[in-house]
């Protein structure tokens, strides 16, 4: 079960709208992002299924609902509360952005309409799960542009807030456009390539070095990547050169990766391996491959661990959920909140993306022109309408869109422009209307 | 199943090992933190019973296997190396630190001493969980030093990465010395306190706030909390204070939070309510909680999410699972590394610490002197030799270690003096032979 891996306060207001009477009444909340963390010009969004999965199983267990039962939070609620909880299920409507899609600020990644208690109890699931792989995979999106063609392969699992993260970091970092994951369990889960031969540990399990390779060597043939840099680095790269075809090429996971790449780029091709491919780790990140490319440091691959499965830059996104309208039809009454620097714009959205800027209108409206709407229906009714998409189409899709964009804004540094996202007529109408409304104009 | 949560050169090594012979050679594997993160003086290590838990349940299911089989990286691999898959258990030892202690570069938290396949493989998960928690345990030490005795809260599930790393975020953050957590599930799991009553949704949720306030007031009675800032604070602190008692108090989510929290006060005094408490939220972090108390700001409690529950300011640890001997008895071997800047120190360890330093020496040495010996056994082939501690313990452990810190310590930023760790003459002398033996000297 899922369902208690909330919010404590989430469920106290689950008790509290269920004994105000208000628990079928119907809410809307959107997911969005109040702003592009350092350097980043656009987010690559990712963790739909993960999200769709959730909602499609949600549901506390007989033992979840003694622990609350006992708690003293609850302690004036109504033994009906308890059994409304042992029964609730999502019956409602998520719509979403496709994976894998690029998004700004106040954008709706989501919108969930659903009773508000239905609603209210998944807002820490759904952040958590959207939030961090779209973190990701934003990242993976700056890694990869910055290689210009190389492989990037993820490689952060051991440094990943948790082992599940690892799995899901090795998804996310696939749909923002890596090739491949270490992690596997990832591979297994979503179908994702795995890539990895050995590890330093490997090479001192042996008495010497060149026994090391050779093993590896006669295990993984055309895949046998050796890991040179465990006592001296260039003796590394002569004794792996010695063992001559077949051979993947060398890791360097250590020194000046611009200078041991290069010495090491002409002990191979001096051996007569012009083909044997150079990878390289080593706390690697976008800026830095930045600069070894900038260097023409001959590296072929990337494996990039700790800064891509951390996003250690900008280790979180400041994304939220907020309720945005009450009830539905007539009854709907649209909402807000004016907190200093945390306000909110009211009622349902959706994103209209144009050639070159993007327009945050009403849910409702249809304008002219040639446009894309990004948020579709997922789930109708707790059912879902919409199938779940191959993940490499996430990825082209987030390579096509980072590909779309202006140069200015594919850089791994804050654009002077940022991509523009238009408010329409309507929405800013609303607002006005509803801040009048609450006396807070 | 666990055993597949790796990096895929775990298990082309375990095939390379299975192939080579290898398999049943004896290995010793020690994790520890290369360096200390910005403004770090000491870490809090957590995450040892979710490794014992990993071990104890250590396998791979048939499906598992069967992926592995059809991957390229093992087409060269016996039908044996899969059964054998199929059959590994850890059947090794485990010995570790306690939950809750004071760590510092090249201590070893954990130390796995097992057939080299069983030590390999768990590697990945090992330090993705001690390595996480540890860095959350530390931050929340850090967080819970500056709030001087008021209580701190762990808020961050949402922005945590993934849901499940919320969950240990939230066990790691009461190890470090946090009172509670808003994550239910971690509350339920790890028997933790849980805190939260109500968000901003509630409040919207109703056509006006103080119907909203007095339904939660119905609801909570004691335990309430009323979040005053949605629409306006100073209003909402009146509609609050209106209600009466009972009440806990009010938080306050946005704002100049000096400024709000005097004004806020004042009015909960006007209205006779001395003892109605005031929670700040709202990105708070070690460093901003120092600033507000310096200024006076009559806060009583903080609930600390995003920064708390990433670490922000250092999102990871350089942890590292080395292999320091092969074999045992006379055969033993030793083993380092010598990667530039990436040395590692050979033959199994253990810290001896004493009143004002630790010294780091080899396992088998027994020095003279009033210390402790913090490594101790917890798996003996593969069985359970130590049971599980209560989660109390292990934050009275972190609360006990940082009160006996010098002062010098104890601050949210570098010290001049970090706390000495005395390499033993043993250990040197060992060093000094090894790389002698690799022609590395």
């Amino acid at each position: 079960m899922n369902a208690l891996l909330t919010d404590l306060y989430q469920l106290t207001m689950a008790a509290g709208y269920f004994e105000s009477g208000k628990a079928e009444e119907v809410a809307t909340f959107e997911m969005f992002v109040r702003r592009l963390p350092v350097n980043r010009n656009f987010l690559v969004v990712a963790g739909l299924e993960q999200v769709v999965d959730y909602l499609l199983h949600f549901r506390f267990s007989a033992e979840e609902v003694a622990y609350l039962r006992v708690l003293p939070q609850f302690s004036r609620c109504s033994p009906d509360f308890f059994r409304f909880l042992q029964e609730l299920r999502f019956t409602g409507d998520l719509f979403a952005v496709k994976e894998g899609t690029l998004l700004y600020p106040g954008e709706p990644a989501l919108v969930v309409r659903a009773p508000i208690v239905e609603a209210q109890i998944p807002e820490t699931f759904l952040l958590s799960t959207v939030a961090f792989q779209t973190l990701i995979a934003t990242k993976a999106a700056r890694v990869v542009e910055a290689a210009q063609g190389r492989g990037v392969v993820e490689f952060g699992t051991r440094r990943a807030h948790s082992p599940e993260a690892g799995v899901l970091a090795g998804r996310a970092a696939y749909v923002g456009g890596c090739i491949g994951t270490s992690n596997t369990l990832s591979g297994m889960k979503y179908g994702i390539p795995v890539y990895g031969t050995a590890a330093h540990s490997w090479v001192q399990s042996f008495e010497d070095e060149l026994e090391a390779f050779r093993a590896l060597q006669q295990l993984l043939g055309e895949h046998t990547v050796y890991l040179i840099d465990t006592y001296d680095t260039a003796e590394g790269a002569r004794r792996a050169a010695s063992l001559g075809r077949p051979l993947w090429g060398v890791r360097i996971d250590s020194g000046n990766l611009v200078e041991v790449s290069r010495k090491v780029r002409q002990i191979l091709d001096e051996a007569g391996l012009p083909e044997a491919k150079i990878m390289a780790t080593s706390d690697l990140s976008e800026y830095k491959i930045l600069e070894l490319l900038a260097a023409n440091a001959p590296i072929d691959a990337f494996g990039v661990g700790t800064e891509l499965a951390t996003s250690a830059d900008a280790p979180s996104l400041s994304a939220v959920y907020k309720i945005v309208e009450m009830g539905a039809g007539e009854h709907r009454r649209y909402t807000a909140k004016f907190s200093e620097g945390k306000a909110t714009l009211p009622g349902a959205k959706q994103v209209f993306r144009y050639r070159d800027h993007d327009v945050l209108g009403c849910a409702w409206e249809c304008p002219e022109g040639d446009y894309e709407a990004l948020l579709r229906p997922v789930l109708m009714q707790g059912e879902r309408v919409s199938p779940a998409e191959p993940l490499p189409a996430a990825r082209q899709r987030a390579l096509d869109g980072v590909a779309r964009l202006p140069g200015s804004l594919r850089t791994q540094f804050e654009a002077k422009e940022p991509w523009p996202v238009i408010q329409s007529d309507a929405l800013r109408r609303l607002e006005r209307e509803v801040r009048r409304g609450l006396g807070a104009s």
